[in-house]
C-alpha cells in the first residue's frame, strides 16, 4: 500500500483529556477515531491490528478444539429473565422496547445466549464435551467510559465456553485453556500473569485473571516471584509478607491491566436454564461449563500501554498493522526507483509493505514511521545509495542491507 | 474437521412457521440458529459460509480501491440530529438513553459516523478521492422480521463510500463499483440484474438496486431481456408494454431478492455535517459522496433461496462452507482406513474438508450431505473398493477416481 493513497493522517497532539497512553498514541497514529466516551472508530490501520489479533486468538482457540460460531448482540428480555440477570445486570445492561413492543438488551456476554443454543442440542454423554467461542462486539451500559480502547461502551470480545459431563473434565480443559492464554499473550509480546480472583458469589473456587504488569495498570495484584499472584479482591496477604504459597519469596504489589479473565461456571447456568443431559446409566445430570473471556480491543490498548516509547508505538512481530514500513527519503529520482523496486519486490513475495511514497521532509516521516510504530523499518535514501537500511521498531540497531538479501533478512525476522 | 466432534445437529423438519426456503433449509441444515424474529446466532457451518462470503466481497471491494475501517453502532444522538435522521429515521432506530443520561441508537446505516470521521481529515481537494469501507453487523427496528436471513433485526452489512471532489469523478467511481458488485454475484453462483430505482427525495438521478431473480423474491422488477430493468416504485410500464431503452424487447415482470443498493448522495450528508475542501482555486466546496450496500447475511439467504433442490441447499464454490464432504460408508475396517488416509492427504494438501466419520447409516449419511449441500461430495464404500466417488452437489455425475488423482481433481474443480 502507498502511503500517499492510504487514509492516514497523524497528529501531534490530541486532547489532553485522553489521559492514558494508548487513546493518546492509537488517536495520534490514526489508528482509531472517537465517536464518544467508550466507542471508537478503526481507521485503516487500526484495522489491520485488530485483524491479526483476532487471527492469533482464532488460531490458539481452534487449537484447543474450540469451534467459532457468533452470536447477536441484541437479545429479548425473556432470554435474560432466565437467569434473573435481566434485573440481576440492569446497571449494565443497554435495555429498551422495539416497535412491536418486545424488550430487549444488548449483551455484554453471553452465557444466556450459548445455553439457549446448546440445551436445544444436548441430550447424551455422548454429544460432550464440546467448546464453542466467537470473536463479536459487546455492549456496556458505562457512566464514564476512559482508559481509550481499555474500557469500552462497545469493545471486541473473544469469548469461549466448554461443556462437560463433569468437574474433571471441565478441570482438564481449563488448565488447557489457561496454556493457550499464556501462548496468546506471548506472541502477542506481553508476558501474562496467571492471577486468583473470586469465583464469584456461585463458586468456592478461584477464577483467573490475566494481568499484564505495567506502571500505569488500574488494577493492583498481590504477587510473588514463584508465580502465586492473587487480586485484591480476595488476597488476605500485605505487601512484604511472606507468600503464602512457596513460604519463602516476598509479596509486591504490581501495578497490571486485566487482559482476559477465565470462570468455572459448573452448574450454575445449566440449572437455571435446564442444559441437562443423560449418563451412562440413564440419570438426567445437569452440564458442566466453563466460560473464557479474552477482549480483544482491550489487548490492544494493553498492548499499546506496555509497547512504546517517547516516540510512539512499538508494535510486536504478530499485531505490526504491516511488516514493513518502507520509506523513501529525498527526491532523488534514483532513491525513488529504488524504492519503487523494493517496493514491488517485496509485495510479489507477499510480504505486507506500507510504502512511504509521500513527498515530504525526511524528518516527518522518521517521525511518523516511529509514531505508527510498524515492527520492521526499512530506507532508501541518498546517503544509503544502493543498499536499504533495515530497523527493528524495537531496537536501535541498524543494519545496511543490499536488495537481493531482503527478502531472506525479512523472512527470518518475522520467522515465516 | 471430523464430523463425530463437529458441532452440527441437522433436523428433519423446522417449524411451519418459518415460510422461507431459507430459514427452513439453514435452520435444518444447522448454520443457524434463531434466537428470536430476525435475530440468528451462526454455527459453525454458517459461520464458514459467512467467511467465505465476507472474504469474496473484501476482495472486490479491494480491487476499488476502497480501504477497510470498522465503525461502531452504539451512536450518539446528537450525531443523528446534525442529518435530522434521529427524528427522520425514527421508525427503525433503536433508541435508548445510557446511565449517564446520554441518548444513544443503534446505526442502521453509517453515513452520519463516516461523514465524521472524513470531515475531521479532508481539507484539500488534494485529499480527494478515496473510499472506505466496513463489513460490520447493523440493527433496524423491524416490527415484524421474517423471511430468514433476508430480513433481519440484526445483520452483516458491507457498506462502501466513497469521496470525490467532483460529479465526474463520482460518476465514474460508481460504474467501477457497479462492476465489482456484479463479479461478487458472479462469483458465489447469482446472476444480478441491475435495476433502476429511486434516488431518493435529494436526488433526480437514479440509484440501482441489484435483484437475483427468483420466483419467490419479494420485489417485483420490470425488465426487459435487452438489460432495462426498473424497480415498481418508478416503472411507468406495464407488463407487455415496448421497452421504453430498445423500443424492441417487451417489458415482463421479474420477482427478485434484493442483493444491494447503491447510490449517489451528492451532497446531501456533506452538506449537513459541513464536509468540505478547498479546491485549486482556493474556493470551499463540498464533497461528493457515493454510498453503496451490500447485505452479507441477507447474501448467504438469497444464495439459499436461488440455489438449492428437494433435498437441500447447494452451495457455490466460493461460498461453501468446506470444499470437500468426505462419507465414510459401513464400518468395514479398509474402508474406515481409506477414509482416515484420504483425510489425512487433503488436509496436509491445504483442502478444507469435512470428514463424516460418524457411526450412521450410509442413508442417514447421504441425506444430510445433500442438506448441508457442500459443493462437493467424495466417498469411501465397500463397492466402491479402493476407488473414491466424486461428485459434485451441483451435479448428477458420478466419477470413480483413484487416490492419488484426488487432489489433482479437487484443486481442478475449484480452481485453485
Amino acid at each position: 500500500m502507498k502511503q500517499s493513497e492510504y487514509f492516514i493522517k497523524t497528529s501531534k497532539e490530541i486532547s489532553a483529556e485522553e489521559t492514558s497512553d494508548n487513546a493518546q498514541l492509537l488517536l495520534r497514529g490514526s489508528f482509531v477515531d472517537k465517536l464518544m466516551a467508550g466507542v471508537y472508530s478503526y481507521l485503516p490501520l487500526g484495522v489491520r491490528v485488530l485483524r491479526k489479533i483476532k487471527n492469533v486468538v482464532r488460531e490458539e482457540m481452534e487449537a484447543v478444539g474450540g469451534q467459532e460460531i457468533l452470536m447477536p448482540a441484541l437479545q429479548p428480555r425473556q432470554l435474560w429473565e432466565e437467569t434473573g440477570r435481566w434485573e440481576g445486570m440492569k446497571e449494565v445492561l443497554y435495555r429498551f422496547a422495539g416497535r412491536g413492543g418486545n424488550e430487549f438488551c444488548l449483551a455484554p456476554t453471553h452465557e444466556e445466549a450459548i445455553v439457549d443454543i446448546v440445551r436445544k442440542r444436548v441430550q447424551s454423554y455422548k454429544d460432550l464435551p464440546f467448546a464453542l467461542f466467537q470473536i463479536q462486539d459487546k455492549f456496556r451500559n458505562e457512566p464514564r467510559a476512559k482508559s481509550g480502547l481499555l474500557r469500552g461502551r462497545e469493545f471486541s470480545m473473544k469469548d469461549l465456553y466448554s461443556f462437560h459431563t463433569d468437574k474433571d473434565d471441565l478441570n482438564k480443559y481449563y488448565e488447557l485453556v489457561t496454556q493457550a492464554y499464556l501462548r496468546i499473550y506471548k506472541r502477542l509480546g506481553m508476558e501474562a500473569i496467571l492471577v486468583e480472583a473470586s469465583g464469584g458469589s456461585f463458586s468456592k473456587e478461584y477464577s483467573h485473571e490475566f494481568q499484564v504488569s505495567t506502571p500505569n495498570g488500574e488494577d493492583s495484584i498481590f504477587h510473588c516471584s514463584c508465580g502465586w499472584a492473587q487480586n485484591k479482591e480476595i488476597a488476605k496477604v500485605k505487601k512484604g509478607d511472606q507468600c503464602p504459597s512457596c513460604k519463602e519469596g516476598t509479596i509486591e504489589i504490581v501495578k497490571g491491566i486485566e487482559v482476559g479473565n477465565i470462570f468455572k461456571l459448573g452448574i450454575k447456568y445449566s440449572k437455571d436454564m435446564n442444559l441437562s443431559f443423560v449418563d451412562q446409566t440413564g440419570k438426567k445430570n445437569f452440564v458442566e461449563m466453563g466460560c473464557y473471556g479474552l477482549g480483544i480491543s482491550r489487548v490492544m490498548g494493553a498492548i499499546v500501554e506496555v509497547s512504546h516509547d517517547n516516540n510512539g508505538i512499538i508494535w510486536p512481530k504478530e499485531a505490526t498493522p504491516w511488516q514493513v514500513h518502507l520509506l523513501s527519503l529525498g527526491n532523488n529520482p534514483q532513491v525513488r526507483k529504488l524504492g519503487e523496486e523494493v517496493y514491488n519486490l517485496l509485495t510479489k513475495q507477499g510480504i505486507e509493505v506500507l510504502y512511504d511514497d509521500r513527498d515530504e521532509s525526511p524528518g516527518l516521516k522518521l517521525k511518523e514511521a516511529d509514531l505508527i510504530g510498524i515492527a520492521l523499518r526499512l530506507i532508501v535514501s541518498e546517503q544509503n545509495n544502493d543498499l536499504i537500511e533495515f530497523k527493528p521498531r524495537a531496537s536501535a540497531e541498524v543494519k545496511k542491507v543490499a536488495s537481493k538479501d531482503l527478502v531472506k533478512l525479512i523472512k527470518e525476522f518475522y520467522n515465516v
